[in-house]
């Protein structure tokens, strides 16, 4: 391993400082000079685009649309759904003013005090508030129903211990809103973008999750119910990596948003919103790379085939780039991105380092042999294992092993995951088995007191409450701390 | 026409409320609650999209990545550089506090002011200094150059008066921000992305652009030089579609970004920075549209063939589906984005209007007697002519069609535009002319004084020096005002 892995501290020594690093020593993303808010650098952005592309054709395939709302929320809106501004209001970014002038002594800007807002304006943590205000003038009739609206955008909310990609003051995401005539219509709507959530992380990001519905008590603020998808981070804390909230008429009612249904009575809207961030990244990076540093699935991977050589001297070098062009055209008309790596001002080794750093699912390399043979290796990065093939053919090969790269890091933190969920039946249990890390499945009462006592004592909270359970998991018992009735066992964990 | 067109001002009338309506009755954008921002409709942002998308394409296929950066700029930081500050620290949004908390009287909330900041943060205006901060951490050899960064981002001025698309207080737009080793290398890039920008206002948005440069007075602030784009409206008014900066190595001094040059000595890294804005929809709107509406070019349609049946009975209508949904697969199997609007609430002469209004390139009806003669009538947005064609390869002759539509709206603006320059020579001749509209050749003598003298006699301002020009126009003359010497002629108009 070559320089720039010096320092890269192995998971098993510190799990959260090995993370920090990777972040940074990957290329991904950096803190700024403002605090909290990061730079996401452009390796780290072409992930997240990656990303984007792939969640924006799944919304449109299921009739979404998308479009865009303010940036600045008026400050009494936040206040006019009384649930929401207890969850969002506190820790906000408040612009107070619109002005800058020259200060007195030339040497500066200054705030100018006679631009002073009427009424402050806050950066949007979330947009429930500026965008229901705006659907009052675009629903009047069933009509105009459903609205099917996602946007893309940045948010902030002022947080005060930040971490890259997990915990940002300014943070990407995407915002659905969605309006409906019936409540079974919005809740339908609420379901199936989580399970849109679910199946990007598991297909292309090829994390497993749990699918589930949030306790009331972690409930979006102003929801009915939060469905969430829960994935298990190789330290055994769990990460909630998307939620999708069904809002019942609250929305409607704080915006008075009436429309006139196919009897020609008056009622509110139903309304859902759901949301996935550049917190997905954290979820990416902790759920496969390993002490060497990424390793991506090959569907978001920005280069997915990288090509070294090793030479001699310059005419060895032409002979193998000649070989090597029909091989890089040969894989990008198959839709392969390919990235041909001759620069001479770096050492093969080092090359292999950093490409392993930035976990490129595959690595070929030609050398000398290789040319006289017809031969390259290849390196697939989620084993590191290498062969050596002949090069007639290799492209339909390395397609297939791209696949199988996908498939395997999928089943390996399958794997981790269904190793980690334990049922316990005591706390004593609890409390030993959070300690280990992992999903616990225990049983409760159903009541907040408990679930706070339990977060108080243990810092475990409950993720969700499962739609997928096993038979005897879905089987009445006693919570483990009150012995009081509990209907089915939920699924706890420590949690970023 | 149908209802919705009613109260559609015609351009004759009043060009600036036929925009101002047909931005908002084509479902484009409206005003928000917030002051000066806008909400950007479902519609309005599909053309923002695909003009997003084809953009991208662009900058990436000329090297370019995508980044993020801070939305929030520490206010010092714009005093750094002395001209930039000149030109933009005036009319920001500022973030002083960072919590609201629960009003005394518990009816709302207010700021809490506990939490005031210790710097105040600015919604960026622009990122240059945001990110020349950061690139100084990036860069310190000629080995880490160039820097070719892109981000698609939202900014903030806090604008007086402002129009949909046109001026906004926020906006939406793509900031190019290059860093070179050599002076040489950034003045390319600047060019060299003007021309980018100049390919896709004439080949996709089918907008003929002069393109130029600015006078010293009208260029952006911290530039050595800044290249521009100049469209001509149809009420014969300038819009500045896009400029491209070259910064000298103003932002590299002012944020102290040095690099170690291939002969090992230390210098101030070449800049550049280039952006356009979803300003480019009131540009497009202008161009082309009519008193009926938007007309699109077919490469920016969201919808680029509507399919509209005509019928008398349930029976006829299963008829024409069974027919159309063979055309349908066809034409989206040649990358056509096609609506089959087969629904029954709204009337034919409903739909037709509403598809003009929204600029749909072309339309194809079917009705009972085209089902008996295997024909349809096909309908183009552009000229509103309609003729019958039999359906037997009427796939084909709607892409040749769509073809055809791009190019004659590209050619019927280029002839407006081309026949709306004239040469003056006399300031008297000058301002009739100013008054008509259109762009005007004159000479000046290169004083800011001069061209204040005519801005404010006659609103209009310099658009730029021409990079193309005939003969006569590159030759030396004398300004019309002072008789000074003048070395060429160049653009003026009263602009947007």
């Amino acid at each position: 391993m070559a320089v720039e892995l010096k320092g890269l501290t192995k998971r098993s020594e510190n799990y959260s400082q090995w993370y920090n690093e990777l972040v940074v020593k990957a290329d991904l993303a950096e803190q700024s000079a403002v605090r909290g808010c990061m730079v996401i650098k452009p390796y780290g952005y072409a992930i997240w685009e990656k990303m984007q592309r792939q969640l924006d054709d799944m919304f449109k395939a299921t009739g979404h649309v998308n479009a865009y709302f303010p940036l600045l929320i008026p400050k009494s809106y936040l206040s006019r759904e009384a649930e929401h501004v207890e969850g969002f209001a506190k820790e906000c970014a408040v612009v107070t003013h619109y002005r800058l002038k020259t200060s007195a002594d030339g040497s500066g800007v200054v705030v100018d005090p006679e631009a002073k807002l009427e009424e402050e304006l806050i950066i949007r943590p979330t947009s429930e508030t500026i965008i229901w205000s705006t659907y009052k003038n675009w629903i009047n009739s069933y009509r105009d129903l459903p609205i099917l609206c996602n946007q893309w955008a940045n948010v902030m909310r002022w947080e005060m211990r930040t971490r890259l990609f997990l915990r940002t003051a300014e943070f990407l995401w995407q915002e659905g809103h969605t309006a409906h005539a019936t409540r079974e219509e919005a809740e339908a709507e609420a379901q199936r973008m989580l399970h849109v959530y679910g199946d990007f992380a598991e297909n292309f990001m090829a994390v497993p999750v749990v699918k589930g519905v949030k306790s009331a008590n972690e409930r979006f603020a102003g929801a009915l119910d939060t469905y969430t998808i829960e994935g298990l981070m190789q330290d055994g804390k769990a990460l909630q990596c998307g939620t999708s909230h069904f809002l019942g008429q609250n929305f409607a009612k704080a915006f008075d948003v009436k429309f006139i249904d196919q009897n020609n009575r008056l009622d509110y809207v139903w309304a859902t919103s759901w949301g996935v961030s550049t917190r997905l990244m954290g979820a990416l990076i902790m759920t496969h790379s390993d002490d060497n540093g990424l390793v991506l699935p090959p569907k978001l991977a920005p280069i997915q085939v990288v090509i070294v050589p090793i030479y001699k001297n310059a005419d060895q070098l032409a002979q193998i780039n000649a070989k090597v062009d029909g091989i890089v055209q040969r894989l990008r008309g198959m839709g392969i991105s390919v990235k041909y790596d001759n620069a001479d001002n770096k050492r093969p080794g080092f090359k292999f380092a950093d490409y392993e750093l930035k976990g490129v699912p595959v690595r070929l390399v030609m050398g000398g042999r290789d040319l006289e043979n017809n031969t390259m290796e290849v390196m697939r990065r989620d084993t590191l294992e290498k062969e050596t093939r002949s090069c007639d053919g290799i492209e339909e090969y390395v397609r297939t092993l791209l696949d199988e790269i996908q498939q395997n890091i999928y089943r390996k933190a399958l794997d981790y995951r269904n190793a980690h969920i334990v049922k316990v039946n005591t706390y004593d249990e609890f409390k030993k088995q959070i300690e280990k890390g992992g999903f616990v499945l225990a049983h409760w009462d159903g009541t907040t007191a408990t679930e706070e006592r339990i977060k108080e004592e243990t810092k475990a909270t409950i993720r969700c409450v499962p739609f997928d359970a096993d038979e005897e998991s879905l089987q009445p018992g006693v919570d483990m701390i009150t012995g009081k009735l509990s209907a089915r066992r939920v699924l706890m964990a420590r949690a970023y």
